[in-house]
């Protein structure tokens, strides 16, 4: 399918508007027990309803926007002002919503959502539960679109729910095939970044913690590998570790790296979550940050500013994201074309891997 | 009043369900075009109801439940099965949502609401208009009962909610008077378990950085003040600085003491956040931390944990906290007391303030 076909499938959600609002009429009218005909002259405030069921109508139509999904019509005219945003968990390991990226971006949306005069309605679900439960809030007209943080390599899941016109906007990597609207940084130029700045300082075995079965740090792992190719470093796969992004993910990269006895003398950590307990771990082995082991983080979340070292990271725009996100939505519930978004990531050189050299 | 009397306050809340449901009766008589004695008879399946009339009585009934409050019957029956989650904003300060004891706090709220099958309408308000916006979703039917994240010095505002029997539970400071139902830490404990450490580890001259115009720091200030006196220290007025909890915070509570040129040896500080961005401008003015300048933080956030030097903290138990809330949210829900919970506070030593010793 290509960016065309895709482009249009998503703009197709406005055209069964008039369909829509033929139902709701029908549900008014059967609720106040008075025909179809005399719902729509009421709407259309006709003198031939009298003052007491016209006002029926009125207040009924005003209740059930509520309870039944009145589709385009209404969200146009942006009558629900509530948002589902979703942040889903694993089960295996995400349990607890504590990550600080997760977090900030929570939060960023929030803010974004209450410029705009919106609430949010936040659940979350587990990631093998998505395609299935993601859509309820809006299936249930209880919100007007959906934000959710986070793919979890269930691609074809929200293809599926793009194809039925969910009005729903995903924060993620960009991917083939991509029915629905995903908005996300640069993953592979940030890898590309991080590991050129690395290269830069002379560091030549350069560790990468980050779980490549994960489509974001897939990508950053290729702009790693093609930083690397560039300079003619051929890529080792001893020094790649599949780290979740967990508190105790970083600890457990610097002891899995220990016990394979691999020398490095870099990491390249797909957050800044794990590059920070990472190098909690390499002080507590006696190694130096940057002196023995320079570490470039992913993020810039607020703490890499005064974490010691201060964190040199490939920066994700936070407050940017929630923005973009929201803005993508709200098009997408206008009819408008909502089409990708790619941020553009930057290397935030501060500490953790040395002083900025030309490289 | 005593506690009996606020206790007594807050149960009356169920008193009034008789009184809700003839209003959502006559609500329902109203848009259906019949009358109450109608709507009361299908409602319990009366064979005087002819069978087209009581279906749409029952299908508007059982739409109107998002629209319309159907107050304690349905709470009681947990049909609404989402919570208002408010977290305000200063307008002066606290603009974006980045403080990452809040965020922690967020995602410990969300984890206990998805735990009981809830899901969280989460929106933000500035303070000055907390009292007058705070129960909107609650009146509106949007959910079944609220969780504000704060106080703010708005005490009398949300007594006056909780007097007309909005069911909420407040995040905070225990203080006189208190009509709504308060789930907080034992501050001014907290505060003592700081000041006492800073003491036995020699320290004389301990700033204290919070804005003591707000309940939670200022409860803690009398913590610290109580500790000093008790090892007769007198209290210097100039060693305190009232830091917003803002990531500019500790910084510019450290230039607040370099101008005034006052000598110190010690921070208390109100929250990690603030322990953690004084830590990083200390560092920056060449004063080691715990050597030159023993740090306790407020919270025990995550990050305290692998910080550098790891941070000696006061744990406030977050993960408990959204438990708390929520338990006590349902209560009150259900028409249960909710009594004001007191969760405890401890001292977790780790490296900022040199070792434990006895004191």
């Amino acid at each position: 399918m290509g960016t065309d076909d895709m482009a249009k499938a998503r703009q197709d959600g406005a055209g069964s508007e008039a369909a829509r609002r033929r139902l709701q009429m029908a549900d008014i009218a059967r609720l106040a027990g008075v025909s179809t005909a005399t719902v729509s002259r009421a709407l259309n405030n006709s003198p031939l309803v009298n003052a007491e069921t016209r006002g029926r109508i009125l207040e009924l139509a005003a209740s059930l926007k509520y309870s039944i999904n009145i589709g385009a019509q209404n969200l146009r005219l942006k009558q629900n002002r509530t948002i589902g945003v979703l942040i889903p968990y694993d089960r295996k390991t995400h349990l607890r919503l504590t990550d600080p990226f997760l977090l900030a971006m929570l939060g960023s949306v929030a803010d974004a959502l209450t410029e705009q005069g919106f609430d949010m309605l936040f659940s979350r679900l587990p990631t093998d539960r998505l395609g299935e439960a993601a859509a309820t809030p809006f299936d249930t007209g209880r919100v007007g679109g959906i934000i959710l943080v986070g793919q979890w390599g269930r691609h074809h899941e929200l293809n599926e729910l793009a194809a039925r016109k969910v009005p729903m906007v995903v924060w993620g990597a960009h991917l083939p095939q991509q029915l629905y609207c995903c908005v996300g940084s640069d993953n592979v130029g940030g890898g590309m970044l991080a590991t050129e700045h690395l290269i830069a300082q002379g560091r030549r075995r350069i560790a990468f913690f980050g779980d490549i079965d994960l489509p974001e740090p897939a990508q950053r792992y290729r702009g790693y590998c093609a930083a690397l190719a560039r300079h003619g470093i051929a890529v080792d796969p001893a020094l790649q570790v599949s780290s979740p992004f967990l508190p105790s993910g970083g600890r457990e990269a610097v002891e899995t790296m220990q016990a394979r006895g691999v020398d490095y003398d870099a990491v390249f950590a797909c957050s800044d979550l794990l590059a920070m307990t990472a190098i909690d771990s390499l002080r507590a082995h006696g190694r130096r940050v940057p002196e023995d082991v320079a570490v470039v983080g992913y993020d810039d979340i607020e703490q890499s500013a005064y974490f010691h070292p201060r964190l040199t990271t490939v920066r994700q725009p936070i407050g940017a994201a929630g923005s973009a996100l929201v803005a993508s939505l709200l098009a997408l519930i206008d009819g408008k074309p909502a089409p990708a978004v790619e941020l553009p990531t930057e290397l935030v050189v501060r500490a953790s891997a040395g002083e900025a050299q030309g490289s």
